[in-house]
């Protein structure tokens, strides 16, 4: 027999405690009914909590403890009120991004029937989509710096960085996931008519890469008329793909057209394996409702799907698992119970029985 | 009597030829009836037909041509399909905006009796909010460049630009504009949690010119989640400041929630009143709808309302041309006729009519 599956669970701030052990609860029925053997390990630091005992988000050993994991079942961080979020954030969730290469951040957006929908006259089948965003370079970095600083001649320079590495794969993971479709259609975010340097040489390469995929139909959008289309045509997109910056915006945008952005998960892939990849929910910690047991959980729980899928290569057993828990999902989305985000009032762990008895 | 406002209109491309003739005549109508005198001198350069004809957009003494002018009425700018969009903005719309300081762009947002609200159970008065973009330099610069180029290796960088002089007053000119509304609440866009130089500089500004204005309220949130917002508490924004991308992608997203880009007018001030300010609807050159005469042309008429009232200082004649012209354009989106793109049947001829008629 083959040796289990290696989880991290770093459950992290805030709510991301109260989704995290729902969460887990799904991922071990599911794993247990098709037969796959995970091996959890619980982590306490990548955290605030951490951070105030310790003066640092995480051990100076954190990759040698992660790397030889198979991925990371990740809660949510962030407490501003103590920690600053460039802190917090840089320094576990977007440092696991980049560390461990997990330069793919796949975002599914979809409306399901028993979730009331923000857009007017939309139903479920109209929102279901995949955003594919860049997730290590791009927008996000800490280059460039600040001239005359304190002074009126203050000038503030910021680095985006694109490399033909880090966009060709990023771009070639969204053109195979489109080929990979019913309807074979790939939306391309930019903005090259505004950002005049990094923006028409990511238009250039995705035109490259278009080439080697005829069978996939490119749509280029600005960012701008893009997020307007989220709104007014969703039908439209099947397949997004989109810098760094770009995609972080689509896929909170993506998530409140369906509904709430509290049930969207988020897998950051090394599809190559070399490094864990890491699932997380998109809502953050949610300082507001914490400590209260009224987080949906779904969130975690269907990043917790996907991660299953990941791991057996989206076949097999993960493959079975992954659907079981997305019907139970879709099942108590339809039917109750509902925490209060969804009208409803069920705790987070009714909520996350409801759906691991269902699996 | 004083001299006449002078102003420059100019059409541009595509639809721009088609609506900037209504928003002629409803600003020449509304004039004449509030004793407004302008003088107008249209102008056909800047537009893809005079590049196709002199390899460049605009003549060499552009500047001198409009410099002396009061405001520039502009249609829109944009031809893809035969100059690379990159070389019509930058060398027109975009050198407007940046070589006569109209650092402010002011969008407004408002949801009207009569047209359609993608946005399920939203009524007139739920949206209704302006946007305050910065309008001369962050994120929109062709800094940066390539290395290793053409080959594997290749990276390319790009730079934004903030100066303390362009972000304080783009905040003071939104500070001071919600200041003087009821609600003196103002939301700042950020994304200081993952751009991570000029994003936490930008903020300390903010919070540096909230000093001056304990009397507004002020909600600093990342652009991911306020796309979000935009969507789900369209209620909860009151003015909205944001960088020159941020308030781009803001500026489109907001009027799709309000029904369509289409109605979408914007104001590029200089409020100095040093150098021209520039007067257009959001909507582009739309080549697919162009030379059928369906272009919806409120987007220009409007903009040509808050020409008027920022020409008068926002007093008098020119407060009462464009409340005059408002009220007619709610009286037509709410009674007919209509053009295509809000279900009737209409042409941009005779909705100008309509609303000139009204005025
Ligand atoms: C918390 C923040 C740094 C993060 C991001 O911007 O990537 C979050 O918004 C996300 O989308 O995962
Ligand atoms: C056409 C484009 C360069 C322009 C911009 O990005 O500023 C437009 O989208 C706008 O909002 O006026």
């Amino acid at each position: 027999m083959s040796r289990p599956y290696r989880i991290a669970l770093i459950p992290g701030d805030g709510i991301g405690k109260e989704v995290a052990p729902e969460g887990l609860r799904a991922v071990r029925r599911a794993a247990e009914r098709f037969g796959l053997a995970l091996e959890f390990t619980e982590i306490e630091w990548a955290s605030c909590d951490y951070y105030r005992q310790h003066g640092t988000m995480m051990p100076d050993d954190w990759k040698e403890q992660l790397g030889g994991m198979d991925a990371i079942f990740f809660g949510a961080v962030g407490w501003p009120a103590t920690v600053p979020d460039n802190v917090s954030l840089w320094g576990s969730l977007l440092k696991f991004r980049r560390e461990f290469d997990q330069y793919v951040n796949l975002r599914p957006v979809r409306l399901f029937d028993g979730v009331p929908c923000p857009l007017a006259g939309r139903k479920p089948g109209d929102l279901d989509y995949l955003i594919v965003r860049e997730n290590t370079e791009g927008e996000y970095t800490n280059l460039g710096g600040t001239m005359f600083a304190g002074t009126e001649r203050e000038i503030v320079i910021q680095e985006s960085v694109f490399s033909r590495h880090g966009t060709d794969r990023v771009l070639k993971f969204a053109f195979e996931l489109a080929a990979s479709r019913a309807r074979r259609h790939l939306t391309v975010a930019t903005k090259s008519n505004g950002v005049a340097i990094s923006m028409p040489w990511w238009d250039s390469r995705a035109d490259e890469m278009a080439k080697a995929y005829p069978q996939v139909a490119v749509d280029k959008q600005h960012i701008d008329i893009l997020t307007a289309r989220f709104v007014l045509q969703p039908q439209r997109f099947d397949v997004v793909v989109a810098s760094n910056l770009f995609g972080d915006i689509l896929s909170d945008l993506g998530p409140a057209t369906a509904g709430t952005i509290g049930l969207a998960p988020s897998a950051n892939l090394n599809p190559e394996r070399r490094f864990p990849s890491l699932f997380e929910p998109v809502h953050g910690s949610a300082p507001d409702i914490y400590g209260r047991n009224i987080a949906n959980p779904i969130a975690m729980i269907w990043s917790g799907a996907l991660m299953l899928d990941f791991l057996t290569g989206g076949e097999g057993a993960g493959r079975a698992a992954h659907d079981a828990i997305v019907r139970a999902i879709e099942t108590v989305l339809r039917e109750g119970p509902r925490t209060p985000d969804l009208g409803g009032s069920a705790s987070t762990t009714e909520l996350g029985e409801a759906v691991a008895a269902l699996i």
